[in-house]
């Protein structure tokens, strides 16, 4: 017998490459996991004798639990004041004078407590987990420093513990070199490579490794060694890359079969066509694209093209997207990078499970996967997209149980 | 003696002309208004001996309640299939033909039972009053008939008096020609001034009346006609304005000492003169600019040159800004529109207050204006113009009462 059957149900299973939908669908649980999904007419019995609970989903459009594949949610302080001193027209010089920039988030993260990271990245992670937010990837990357980016790494897995939500953490250490380091960026890399990699996988702080990929972080030599290690002990690889320039970021990424490359405005046809041959995601972040006021579109007809699977995430960088709104990204995505309603969903279940590794534990409604799944107050799954910062989810059920 | 009192708060009164901060303060309520403003260390006496009941504010920032100067809130159905539909490119006249375009919310808003009205408008205003809103306009528009569009207005009311929100109502019946007149813009702008003007007025169903200047809906001329009925019957205009072109629709509002002219991207130097002399408010809706990937920027330094007020507002149209949360305007005024976060903030406290024709009642922290202010987890008030989606809002008091 089932713990939980929900009939009368409006299912975007996620199945196949668009909804998935199933108008008139029901969806059991037992335990932690789904175990029957289908149309109502299909069940194989009378409900009353399949499940313990028999509820009325009265109509409501259900989809996966939502995935945010890309965040920088731990972090110490915030950038509000190098943000206001942009609009009154200081210089990046002068802003970086002030402290500003990414040393300010580097600095506040070493100086801040365990607790403390914790409480303020809770309040992001709340804000994610209102929308139907059941799983969120989490970088370190602002401690540059053993210590720091253990600490980071930590944190997320406390917030795992503390709420119930799967993190899946990867190690940035290659995010950008440190003012210590300034003049010898190797130097950096070879504590990257030879101290940090290997203790933070000892410690198992991390699921994947991350690098930044770009002229004024990492070379694509300087990235490969970042990612030969990484595999070199076990872990598989991701990539910030062509975000503010092509560097060939997607092929370099591609050649490490990365789980992701993400960003990518300046990706070109055949780094989206060795993508899309080595089944490399596309994570999209439209909320840095707005904040940056960038121009170059992502090359998102490029990625159709070669069958590059398409990813949304916040980014939650405190930099370049303080965003903590997935659904949000779902419309920024469709309305500055033209994705369909139907692809921008995807982006945040199937395909971002995808690009962390977890295509067969999320992400989609499928007998066997994470009983993760989220009723929302929609007439159409289109709505998610369509509306600006409005939340009409439900009901979350997280692991078989009711959040 | 006062009802209550706040120490430890530092204040935005948004006073003067910045955010008129007072670092360490205290705020005093007396019934619905505010009774007492400033520094601490300024109270004229022991808290004990000043109010029945004091409190800490624990350092929190306080602002006024957040006013919506402009809104659509009260619509049938949505449009999320035209969306859709057009990310998944159809042109607009597939649209048009699919019974897309404000004619599909105008026939959902005339079947909608005003229950129905009510109840959706709820959810988008719960969304705004969960950010600290507590005064919001709403306006007529998609009735275009005399039952439809007081109906929409009796609806507004009725969210003011369930909710407790202030809400000033714009008569928008020159929003747009009927289907049925289509052939007869100026037959259906008969009736608009002879029969649906007079009539709204009589029932005291507005406070404002509202038109759309624009080549694909009302002509200069015409709007003279609507502005200068409604200033015969006592009451104050306002004008979409200059969205899609350049219609002097700001110096149009400025004749007739509109309370403001909004959207204003296409307005020129010498319309936001007229505006400055005329004391007409700018409200600026960067949700309705990003929605439509416009690229013509509303002038801000022309604004600023001539002493014109900016506001920002939702929109919360269901065509072009279904947008719900005003925090998020901030932010957009500022990264689409470089605004300071001293202006966004303005924006939606003083400046649109006086949109409203408020100025006197609301939208800053002064000794007798109403005891509308908003208790903030921020450390510096721009943090609500830079983060991105993100609700920070503590407690919200409306009317001197905590809500
Ligand atoms: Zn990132
Ligand atoms: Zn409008």
């Amino acid at each position: 017998m089932w713990d939980r059957l929900w009939l009368n149900a409006r299912l975007a299973t996620m199945e196949g490459d668009g909804y998935g939908a199933i108008p008139e669908g029901a969806i059991a649980t037992q335990g932690d996991r789904i175990a029957w999904v289908g149309r109502q007419a299909d069940l194989p019995g009378a409900p009353d004798r399949l499940a313990a609970a028999v509820e009325d989903a009265g109509g409501a459009w259900v989809t996966p639990g939502l995935i945010d594949c890309h965040t920088h949610l731990v972090h110490g302080g915030d950038r509000a004041r190098e943000f206001a001193m942009r609009l009154y027209g200081a210089s990046y010089e002068e802003i970086a004078r002030a402290g500003g920039g990414i040393v300010s988030t580097v600095t506040a993260t070493r100086a801040a407590a365990e607790e403390e990271l914790l409480e303020s990245a809770r309040r992001r992670l709340d804000a994610l987990t209102a929308e139907g937010v059941t799983t969120v990837e989490i970088k370190s990357g602002y401690g540059l420093d053993l210590a720091t980016e253990s600490k980071m790494l930590r944190v997320a897995g406390r917030l795992a513990r503390d709420t119930g939500i799967r993190v899946r953490r990867s190690f940035l250490g290659a995010h950008a070199v440190p003012a210590e380091d300034r003049d010898h960026p190797d130097r950096y890399l070879d504590r990257v490579v030879e101290e940090m990699l290997p203790a933070i996988v000892r410690d198992g702080l991390a699921d994947a490794v991350d690098a930044f990929g770009e002229t004024i972080a990492f070379s694509p030599a300087q990235v490969e060694r970042v990612f030969r290690a990484a595999q070199a002990l076990g872990l598989p690889v991701k990539l910030h890359a062509d975000q503010l320039s092509d560097q060939d970021g997607a092929a370099l990424a591609a050649r490490f079969k990365a789980l992701s490359a993400d960003h990518l405005e300046y990706t070109s046809e055949s780094g989206a066509q060795a993508m899309g041959r080595a089944g490399t995601v596309a994570v999209l972040l439209p909320g840095a694209y707005y904040f940056l006021r960038e121009t170059q579109l992502p090359p998102v007809a490029a990625f159709r093209r070669h069958g590059v699977p398409i990813a949304l995430a916040t980014d939650n960088n405190p930099g370049t997207s303080p965003a903590t709104s997935l659904l949000l990204m779902l419309n920024m995505g469709c309305t500055l990078f033209r994705l369909t309603p139907e692809e921008a969903l995807a982006g945040v279940t199937r395909n971002a499970a995808r690009a962390l590794g977890l295509a067969a534990e999320c992400g989609r409604l499928a007998p066997g996967l994470a009983a993760d799944f989220v009723f929302w107050d929609v007439a159409d799954p289109a709505e998610l997209s369509y509306r600006i910062a409005f939340n009409p989810c439900r009901t979350v059920i997280r692991a078989g149980q009711p959040v």
